[in-house]
């Protein structure tokens, strides 16, 4: 009852066979540990050219994966960018080689919870589940260059990325400046906020509550925290969309019954929530969930620098595009801000770019010309500087 | 483990007698449902002076109670609002005479959840549980009109509340109003968001999540779902605080951990919060946190007069102090200047104040110096205008 999530959908994600790289030299993560093997999920679009120069890597936020511009294998809704990228979009699949990959920690075929633990004499090896070591943004950028040498690309013409993918924009810049032409982060920042680190903490809370977390070791009994994972994302979702976005979409619409029932969803905007949470858990693994807000939570590239964020840009021949959105409260304008002026004061060659736009940290997910026309424009005057052909 | 709490603390809060008046012809609701038996837990400080015209309502917000200026029997804490209420203080209990009851629906010993039911044949009575009817910011007013008919006073000299109190406030002045002198709503709104809904559903979904709610009937097997409570008051809490009051106290503080534990408290904030959730369950009942937040939800005043917020204060003689924070943005500026808007277009007797500060919606409890100059002030000159003797 109250919108209960029958347990045996929930058991487990569907196994699916996602296209991949398997590294048998493994990765040596940021907390010490070191993966014996690595695995990267990945999807290209469009086609690399003979100079092997118009490759544009794209980063995916905390729930998005490498479907970028395709169909979901999972939910079979279209890609989470297709706005973006595809033939004629400002990421433009016709003259530019698009790649994205699983973050590591994911739960869409890379190395993370999902897949089999490395450390182990056991076979079939058992899943790592919540024992998968903490990563850290560093470290899926560290996993992405190992997929870029994989694929040949000495020199990504582009990075981009929106939210999460933004730090991962921000680490590719800072680890790896003479790999990257051009850097695009959007609707992101150089740190986590106590208030992020708040809402996140919020969201591991409602997982560690649920009865099927089971002291974290759920997947050995075949349960899945679901309703917990539904109550993080939904409070997730929230700091994803302005008040003016929820106001114009629900404000207070009614879904039909006349009393303050305590219980159910009475309110429109309560619907769409439980909604959100509910198809959430279809496609989501609550350990991934859990190890990569912690990789953002734990995000301060400054602090990688000694404290001071231009020295992770001195020197840089990257050309930047720093774009935030007007009413994004999750990582407001302000933290764009600061991370153009740390560019300037790195002397980096740096544009910064806010969008009127009343629908929130979203916003870069959906239809805004004014983003489209700036990453568009952006892209084209860096691949005339580049001498991209045509 | 993970900042379990443990259940056998949670059974039930403690039962306490609280001082209260209990009105044997009961109270109907707006949802219809007809309580046969209405008891009100109210606390007062000051003394009544002979003309009874001093008498100050204050109303009491989400999780307040009726223990002001006095120290709370469950926390052993100094009561929520001294820094206002006492001698010499705004509300100079020297001088005015003050009044504060638990609000309908609460858990500090009006009728709600844990009052016995007095629909049923049983002896002893069980509590109401979740079967405690809904109730609305209107019922908890007309609950409060019983009280202070019983206290002799005809009329308030003035009715002053934040946050939920705030909408008890508009609520007195648009029923009651010549029965209300002077009327300041602070740091509210005259009705919820779409996002004000959304975050109350979280925690109610939290809750709902929890083993221990039982379909709603926990009370009946002893238990608590105090873990989802906790969430719910964990998430409630952030919207309580500004992103600049978080920085400033936590910012990203770690509480030694050197790595990025996914599941331990490393950081400082997280610490905070998770205390605010265990403390919390220690001093209020799930059903009651249901009830209010619904009843907050419910809240729509211009809805009761035809749409249009001006005519619920037609043809008032009540002076009104409308004061909001700058930096609240769970009843942001913008619904406080919309309150006086309609009180201008009523051509009523009202000041708009926004206060300057950082400390988000809590404001209104925190050390404000502003904000008590301005209560001062305001309560000074009505005074007297009334022709209140000093």
């Amino acid at each position: 009852m109250h919108g209960a999530m029958d347990q045996s959908d929930l058991l487990a994600l569907p196994r699916i066979e996602h296209a991949h790289v398997a590294f048998d030299d493994g990765l040596t993560l940021d907390c010490g540990t070191a993966l014996r093997h690595l695995t990267i999920a990945y999807r290209t679009y469009g086609s690399l050219n003979p100079e092997r120069s118009n490759a544009i890597l794209v980063c995916h936020a905390l729930t998005g994966d490498q479907y970028v511009a395709e169909r979901h294998p999972l939910t079979g809704k279209p890609g989470w960018w297709e706005m973006v990228v595809g033939p004629g979009r400002p990421i433009d699949t016709d003259r530019f080689f698009v790649i994205c990959s699983n973050v590591l920690g994911g739960c869409m075929g890379s190395s993370g919870p999902q897949t089999p633990r490395d450390d182990t004499q056991q076979t079939p090896p058992p899943r790592w589940g919540t024992d998968f070591p903490p990563v850290t943004v560093r470290d899926m950028v560290r996993a992405q260059k190992r997929l870029i040498d994989h694929l040949g690309v000495r020199r990504l013409f582009a990075v981009v990325g929106g939210s999460l993918g933004g730090m991962q924009v921000l680490e590719w810049a800072a680890n790896y400046p003479e790999c990257v032409f051009a850097a695009v982060p959007i609707a992101t920042a150089a740190h986590h906020s106590a208030q992020n680190i708040a809402f996140n903490e919020v969201g591991r809370q409602a997982i560690f509550a649920d009865p099927d977390w089971l002291g974290g070791r759920y997947w050995e009994h075949g349960r899945v925290p679901a309703r917990g994972l539904a109550v993080a994302r939904m409070v997730a979702h929230i700091t994803y969309l302005s008040e003016q976005a929820l106001t114009r979409k629900f404000g207070r619409r009614l879904r039909g019954t006349p009393v303050p029932a305590p219980f159910d969803d009475i309110f429109e905007v309560e619907s769409y929530l439980r909604h959100q949470g509910s198809s959430f858990v279809q496609r989501f693994d609550p350990a991934s969930y859990l190890t990569i807000t912690r990789a953002t939570d734990w995000f301060d590239l400054a602090a990688e620098y000694g404290g001071d964020l231009a020295a992770a840009f001195r020197g840089t021949r990257t050309r930047f595009c720093v774009i935030s959105f007007s009413s994004d409260w999750l990582y407001p304008t302000a933290e764009s801000r600061g991370i153009a002026r740390a560019l300037n004061r790195a002397a980096a060659n740096a544009s910064f770019v806010e969008i009127a736009s009343d629908k929130g940290h979203d916003a870069f997910l959906l239809d805004e010309p004014d983003f489209h026309r700036t990453l568009t424009g952006f892209l084209a005057g860096c691949a005339e500087h580049a001498g991209l052909p045509r």
